[in-house]
């Protein structure tokens, strides 16, 4: 009798985006003419860079004939875009990574969601709250999340709660840990952690032999000099760290798909006996035998947002969002509003009015104000009480949904 | 201290091609000059069908402006590959398939690597013998495989024989299994299930409550009239079977990667306490929770296979390697050699001479006809005394390779 994975039944279906469409499209049913202008999304709206563009034209042409065509690729990713990751992500930055710590893949959802079949089911895992919901959902399909309780969270993950009173700055967990998942800057908060706050955790990793998940999508937002791009930037982070890193944000790979995990090769994991295995070795095997590299095209994509015209426009676009973000902070500090991130993310967190719940405060905003936000109790119990504000949209919608707040 | 999952550690390293890699330079080291003759890949080597470069290109060039880019897409794949695929792989040849049971994705292998994520850890898998790979090593890694013996075999693993003796037809399991995973045309021996073989199956699966993993990644080779293309010719196989298809083989796309399976709506797994819940829906989450769809640019070449140009381009390379597959059978048979498959795959699997293991016949091909296969024993037990040709080389070398044989 084949038997299915029961932990995939014990995860709630996810109501959040669901129950965001349903409530707009009620809203617009009663009000056919509002003019509805969305911040609730998490993908991009300008166009990929031209550099990429023209990199694919010219890759998929090569596919005509069979001298420039490619099949089947290393699972790790082609070297042309492993060097390009390493001096423009890494050395460049003063940071020694070699390319064979590198694995490209088709996205950091990917990477961020498989990474757990090299680990133990019995690892205890601690993450951010309120947080990114890939990390609960595929520790919970592995088992490592126990049980759900009534209030959504499970029995056995560890929440870091990140709330305006400790300023978004996790404390250390006071409970024996494994696996920890860190998101900076972070989704959905916007926040960040600086170099010192950083250094606290890959000291503590490291005594305490504890493995960090570290999630640097948005690093591409920073605008601040304290704040690291990478967790390699801390000393000692090597032997503790896994980074993931996404085109998706960067240079608009939303739909493209390709990413990247940072496996440095002196990063050990233990047996239940106490001997140290390299992790590298570990996810290496676990791509070649899952995996078969990213499409060759999109590969080159991502290799042309390091050319120098690449490089120009991947600033462009990030340079629109960080001000549309400004933007935001701005019209909602003016509009009496408690607001946090937005600064080094494309991401504004905002408090509700007092006595206003996350779904109560997106309602008034939808119905008052015809702007769709993100609840913040969908990333966790401690996103209650804040919405979250997405830069992504048009100048043109950021600037107009900011006056209708101030009024 | 975080823990490695210890089941990757008992898998032993692939030492299959490296092994070759290593003989074929050895032999050039010794011969600068000898004309070798690569039948060994499973790779493809003609390129891309035009209407799929085209439609690479016109979609990349849409990425450039901000009305016609495209960012997240479902992640079970865009409409109008789903609507092509059901229509020219199932509705076109009787089955009656939906498209909310399509899965796109970046390949098969990812698939059948990532499908034991939906059952439970403690299923009894069995798989024919000799296999690819993937089978074997995504079970041990997930923990159900056991442990493996001296012989490379694993202990909870049950292995189906597939040779001479039984004409590549396996039989029955004889203990109690819940997963079978079969590949028909099948790689690597190029052999198939009639009509009537696979209904055995169908109804072996449908009367001991076993699920079938189905892999036709092969199925474009079929030219025999009674060798089904999909399982789901056979009736109730939509209650019993998964399938997992390819664009790779099929229209070349080993390097662009695009690939899906088919989880019927009405096939069930079993919870502990025996209740039934649908596959479909459990897939449907796996693949939104650790998967981002596949690229845009990818799924409209995909879709430009079922287009009428795209559907000529891709028989002319099917009819290509079906030729060379001719070929080979012709002058193997002619050679003296006792040789299967290869009349609905792209594979010609030939038993070594008696006496000789396979890489005592890879050995001699190599050092005696300048000709590199691949040892059969390097799938699996069964595999030992048997080499495949692959038909995926050029024609020059295919014939000038049968030349040497005939002598």
């Amino acid at each position: 009798m084949a038997q299915i994975n029961e932990n995939f039944i014990k995860i709630p279906a996810t109501y959040l985006f669901s129950e965001i469409a349903k409530r707009v499209a009620q809203h617009k049913e009663e009000n056919p003419t509002a003019p509805i202008i969305r911040m609730g999304i998490g993908d991009v709206s300008l166009p990929l860079p031209d550099a990429s563009v023209d990199a694919m034209i010219k890759a998929a042409d090569e596919q005509r004939s069979a001298e420039t065509f490619r099949g089947y690729g290393p699972e790790q990713g082609y070297a042309f875009l492993r060097e390009a990751i390493v001096i423009n992500d890494f050395t460049n930055r003063g940071i020694d990574i070699a390319e064979d710590e590198i694995f490209v893949s088709d996205g950091a959802k990917s990477d961020t969601g498989n990474i757990g079949d090299i680990f133990d089911v019995n690892n205890r895992v601690a993450i951010t709250d309120p947080s990114y919901p890939v990390y609960v959902d595929t520790n919970a399909m592995a088992g490592r999340a126990g049980e759900p309780t009534a209030t959504g969270e499970w029995t056995n993950l560890v929440y870091l709660q990140c709330n305006s009173e400790n300023n978004f700055v996790p404390a250390l967990p006071t409970e024996k840990v494994d696996l920890v998942y860190l998101c900076y800057p972070n989704n959905p908060t916007g926040t960040t952690l600086t170099k010192e706050q950083l250094t606290v955790w890959v000291e503590y990793a490291k005594a305490n032999n504890v493995i960090l998940l570290f999630d640097a999508a948005y690093e591409a937002f920073i605008t601040e000099e304290d704040v690291p791009h990478s967790i390699y930037e801390i000393e000692g982070a090597k032997d503790v760290a896994i980074e993931f890193r996404s085109f998706s944000k960067t240079a608009g790979f939303t739909g493209t798909r390709c990413g990247y995990t940072v496996v440095p090769k002196q990063l050990m994991g233990n047996t239940a006996n106490g001997e140290k295995v390299s992790l590298n070795k570990l996810w290496n095997r676990r791509q070649c035998t899952k995996f078969n590299g990213t499409s060759y095209i999109v590969q080159r994509a991502a290799e042309a947002t390091y050319s120098p015209e690449g490089k120009k426009q991947v600033k462009a676009l990030i340079d629109f969002y960080t001000e549309n973000a400004r933007i935001i902070r701005e019209g909602l500090t003016k509009a009496g509003y408690t607001i946090f991130g937005g600064v080094n993310a494309p991401y504004v967190w905002a408090k509700a009015p007092v006595g206003m719940g996350s779904w109560e405060y997106f309602d008034f905003l939808l119905k008052e104000k015809n702007i769709v936000t993100t609840p913040g109790a969908g990333f966790g119990a401690s996103g209650e009480g804040y919405v979250r504000f997405s830069a992504f949209g048009s100048r043109e919608n950021t600037i107009e949904a900011m006056k209708r707040l101030e009024k």
